[in-house]
């Protein structure tokens, strides 16, 4: 079975012994195997740091299977990492974007079958220069580059009881209600659907599109892009049979028996997105890119610098976010 | 023990039978005594039709309680309901209007210990000339009315786990960015924290507010409103003395971890506030007008005509709302 890459993310933060608790957890709990990709040294530092007996061993996407049941595997990106715990430094910056593309070219070669990043931390890679904003769009082009074509990134946040896309995300809220166009809402669920059907393999995935306004806004009166920008994207979207209703009023949208009634739920903006998943699975949450070649999930959390070091981070979104690419890419995936 | 007043709402809708059901329950979980306010004989022929054995009997606040063990007690407004259930008519709206004016005027007197609202239905009375949006904005007259001052209400969502108050409530989402004032948050924390001194008797409420844009802004980054309106005002509630924190991430705010810090949430729109209480306890959750002289409670749901007259209402909300005026109005207020 070929291992997922794992890439190591700011070596500041959380995500080195996020990754180690789980191999050490490997006993009690299963871990598909996974390849991380960074600096073989920042491991082992942190290891003794948090006081885990992990023995580390450099590996290829080849060896790492074979060595996971006694060894963390790491394939060295060639760049030391320097910073302490909750200190990060532009230094790492190279070595941390070394870590994304080198697990991007794994999976683009099939020597690895998914990737599951660690959180990055947006200043330093910023004050290095970094010309993208995120994981997303730095996936973005990697996809553009390796596939040769352009890749419309989609955010998908899910837990085994919810799964959410915001159509807008990281914009003011007074931005959202201009951003949000019929075409957006449109071109978004098409690549949902596309996307439940050969990764999640729900053959006729059931779309829940909420409103943007208190109550969907009530006939206009409470806002006008519910019936004005919203209704005619479920209606374009059900021309094409996809299987959608709404505009919902978002407020009643999430409860356990209105989820049993779709798979997959379009939210307007970010916390419309994000309060529900949060509320229900905070510590389990996961964010899965949709709309790329290859399956990519991350932990929904960030570096974490107040707690990094102490081993006291919770592993639990990370050991979804391994299953759930496991899981996503385990068979071929249907086109 | 004085009865909660229990205005009887829209008689197209599904109060009447909410209300019938719970008293018909009466022997396998407490309700508290109440005292229906509206037309005797909507309530008889309502336990007809969804084949409830509730004897219904004349009432006055006085003769409420005793009778209250054997018969279903309604004080008549004088009004007979025409509607059919499910269908409203405009005919119906004096009685409806009476029977929240009578039951604000046993509370006023003394004569029941609190008013519990049954879901209006909007159209018939506006149809009918009612100048009020709501039972909030009514309830603000009445008071004026019969207390001799201006009351400003504020509405709570309550439930076991979760209470959050939204700042800015029924307006076009691209509004609440500029309705969104210094003033409005501070004020509003004010009748909060009196109120949950008074009626729920936290001596020292938590009060968690929240960010109006994702990650709180992100220091300016996604929204100047946290950095503008929302920190000044956390500011300034602390500095009179209230035990305050944020603005917060929304989306980070409402699972159990978090509620534990705070005993009442803030929040900056409509469905910030009304999508965790719901996702959480949609069956259960009450909605609470605080900032009036004296108890307000309603079920946190409307008229459900395309149910009315079936019998299949789910009565937990009022029966939470009931329960949540007989807590809050049992002993003396403390001023």
């Amino acid at each position: 079975m070929r291992p997922l890459a794992l890439s190591m993310g700011e070596p500041a933060g959380i995500g080195i012994e996020l990754a180690l608790a789980l191999w050490a957890a490997r006993g009690q709990v299963e871990i598909p195997p996974f390849l991380a990709v960074g600096d073989p040294a920042a491991f082992a530092a942190r290891a003794r740091l948090v006081g885990l007996d992990v023995p580390i061993a450099e590996a290829d996407p080849e060896s790492a299977g074979p060595l996971f049941p006694d060894c963390f595997p790491v394939m060295p990106t060639g760049r030391a990492a320097r910073a302490a715990p909750g200190r990060a430094t532009t230094d790492d910056a190279e070595g941390v974007i070394e870590a994304i593309r080198l697990g991007v070219e794994f999976v683009h070669s099939g020597r690895c079958s998914a990737l599951v990043t660690l959180p990055i931390a947006k200043a330093p890679l910023v004050a290095a220069g970094f010309p993208h904003p995120g994981h997303t769009e730095y996936l973005g082009a990697l996809t553009e580059a390796l596939w040769g074509r352009p890749a419309r990134a989609v955010m998908l946040l899910w837990a085994q009881e919810i799964a959410v896309v915001p159509v807008t995300v990281h914009i003011p809220l007074r931005e959202a209600p201009d951003r949000l166009t019929e075409n957006e809402i449109v071109e978004t669920a098409r690549i949902v659907v596309r996307d439940f059907k050969r990764r999640f393999r729900i053959e006729h995935p059931r779309v829940a599109i909420a409103g943007l306004n208190p109550h969907a806004g009530e006939q206009g009166v409470l806002g006008s892009e519910d019936e004005a920008v919203i209704a005619p994207a479920v209606e374009r979207l059900k021309a094409e049979g996809v299987i959608v209703t709404g505009p919902h009023p978002a407020d009643t949208m999430f409860h356990a028996e209105a989820r049993a009634r779709y798979d997959v739920a379009l939210a307007m903006y970010h916390d419309q997105a994000l309060i529900p998943v949060k509320t229900l699975a905070f510590d389990r949450a996961v964010n899965v890119t949709l709309g790329l070649p290859f399956v990519r999930t991350s932990p929904d959390h960030g570096t974490a610098f107040d707690i990094a070091g102490t081993g006291k981070a919770n592993p639990a979104s990370l050991r979804a976010a391994l299953d759930l690419a496991a899981r996503l890419s385990r068979e071929p995936a249907l086109e």
